[in-house]
């Protein structure tokens, strides 16, 4: 038997959500990608990088990926030495735990959220613990007066529920966090506020985001963090030193400075989807206020797997989770008008 | 005090090779690019990607990178299941020592060859052996009848001195390893003879491979192993999903395909390397003979760090390392054959 690591051995595996190969024949509203295209400058910056004859790949990118980390960094108003870039937040989750947690020490998310963590600490051999919101109460069910754990997650806007918890809720989990408090921002563009304020004050507090749903480029794999340097110089010694690639690097330096593109097309995804949101709720469905670019829906006889196949039957693929805590619900991505009001007909057809 | 993970806090985190900011100025024969731009085919595939607008770009990629695995795959005569696609193979390095080395379990790797080995065993809290190769022997100095630590790398070639091991080193070498044998055959493709057999003879034989160098595309970051199917699976599980971008997919795909183009381009840098040795020789160097795309170069003074530095300041490029094991020599590059012209111009100049 080859020696394989316990942990890997025993582990499942992460699922990402199914991407059909005939993709043009489907109203894909599973994977939370946006339905626009880039900036048109990413497109530009890609050609021009590759020039006539794509002599530049020959050669090593930049290490430290430093004209997309200054940009990121002028943008939301922090020194460099704040901010890595990353190939998709997924690698910054990654990483940060491969930072601050050893083989058997704990980690700890919100139960809904991003399953991902867990797989991550699995990896690592760390143990997970999970802590449900008590609903209507901005407060961890058994959540205690200290966590000596050394990462705790916090996904928000939650996905797939939506929702975004307020700053002071979040201030007040740093304060209770002995380790890191990372605050996972992939949807935060959608949102009406952010937490890049607390990374100031509070040295244990990391936000990560991804250029994958507001600025287009989940082909492109792109994350940064948002960290003390201590944190970001952590994170610096763990990571591929060539993690991204030359394209992804002027990719993700166009989409970011072109801002004018970047509030346009989050402006129509947050417009679409509180009309949706609206519409869902006069055929009787149960929406979550979202601060996303997707929703969470209950149909009314909260039979989410029943709707979810309808809706698969008639090429509409949204995203239906069997855990018991999700189970009677849809997360629906927000496409283009035109997708929500087909996607609303077949809803209204299936009943 | 953060909780940085004390492995990580004491690490020094790995230096790449000098990356000089205004390129054009220097002949470059530092960090074994290939000289030539890569093949037209993969410029036509990411620009037929890219299309008129990006629009893919907003979409996922495919997590598995069935397309790129399977052309590779074709090409190494493996099944698919076989073969794993990563963002560089420092990835897979980096994922092998999660998949079989915990916090505390020892990894080795011969001497001198790729340090980085080393930091990827730091940053999971693994132990480090290195064992050096007996001068005109093939034989490691100390090495047990049984190597019990979880996995052994062997660089062949060895970067940075260009020798290839035998076969028969590489398989007596994994029967005497119980854990892994990882051949990083990152420079296989200007050699005469490669280890892809052994992975089918021995459970424990993995090879990794790279398209930063044969294939001209060190600036999109794609690499790939070759190993049994229950390795890949293990490999599967801990690689970020999303691992490789929808341009460097594309450019996996058009490179491996050209292989008419790829003989060609490994045909003329062995050409140059063979004749860059014979006239190093002339002018009195060692040289070790090379079977990658660079040559270790000893001066007759063996005073490796003087040659660097006069070089350096006639803007040649080439790299010097301040191990005991290698400060005598120099490790250059096969450029083009004008860049190595002007290289050996420069060092009979300099003496």
């Amino acid at each position: 038997m080859l020696p394989i690591r316990r942990a890997i051995r025993d582990m499942a595996g992460y699922v990402p959500g199914f991407q059909p190969k005939d993709e043009k024949a489907w109203i894909k509203l599973n994977t939370n990608e946006n339905p626009y295209p880039p900036s048109p400058r990413v497109r530009e910056a890609i050609l021009a990088e590759v020039g006539g004859t794509g002599e530049s790949l020959r050669k090593y990118p930049d290490a430290a990926s430093a004209a997309a980390r200054d940009e990121a960094a002028r943008l939301y108003g922090f020194d460099p030495s704040w901010v890595i870039m990353a190939n998709g937040s997924d690698e910054l989750l990654n990483n940060l735990i491969r930072a601050f947690a050893g083989e058997g020490e704990e980690i700890a998310y919100v139960h809904p959220s991003y399953s991902y963590y867990s797989t991550l600490a699995e990896i690592q051999g760390a143990r997970v613990k999970t802590f449900g919101l008590i609903p209507g109460r901005w407060e961890l069910d058994g959540f205690p007066a200290r966590y000596v754990g050394k990462l705790f997650f916090l996904t928000t806007p939650n996905a797939p529920l939506g929702f975004a918890c307020p700053l002071a809720f979040i201030e007040e989990l740093a304060g209770r966090v002995d380790g890191m408090l990372v605050v996972d921002e992939a949807y935060a563009d959608f949102a009406d506020e952010n937490a890049l304020e607390l990374v100031r004050k509070h040295e244990n507090v990391v936000v990560t985001r991804t250029l994958s749903k507001s600025y287009s480029l989940a082909g492109m794999r792109l994350g940064l963090a948002i960290a003390r340097p201590e944190v970001i110089a952590a994170l610096n010694k763990i990571r591929d030193h060539y993690n991204l690639d030359r394209l992804a690097q002027v990719a993700a330096v166009a989409a970011l400075r072109d801002q004018e593109y970047f509030r346009a097309c989050v402006r129509r995804i947050r417009e679409t989807r509180d009309w949706f949101s609206t519409e869902l709720r006069v055929i009787g469905y149960g929406v979550i206020p979202s601060s996303g670019n997707y929703v969470f829906a209950t149909p009314p006889d909260r039979n989410g797997k029943r709707v979810y196949e309808a809706l698969y039957a008639r090429r509409i693929l949204v995203r239906h989770f069997s855990d018991p805590a999700l189970v009677h619900g849809l997360r629906i991505t927000i496409g283009t008008p035109e997708e929500m009001e087909k996607t609303l007909e077949a809803l209204q057809e299936i009943g």
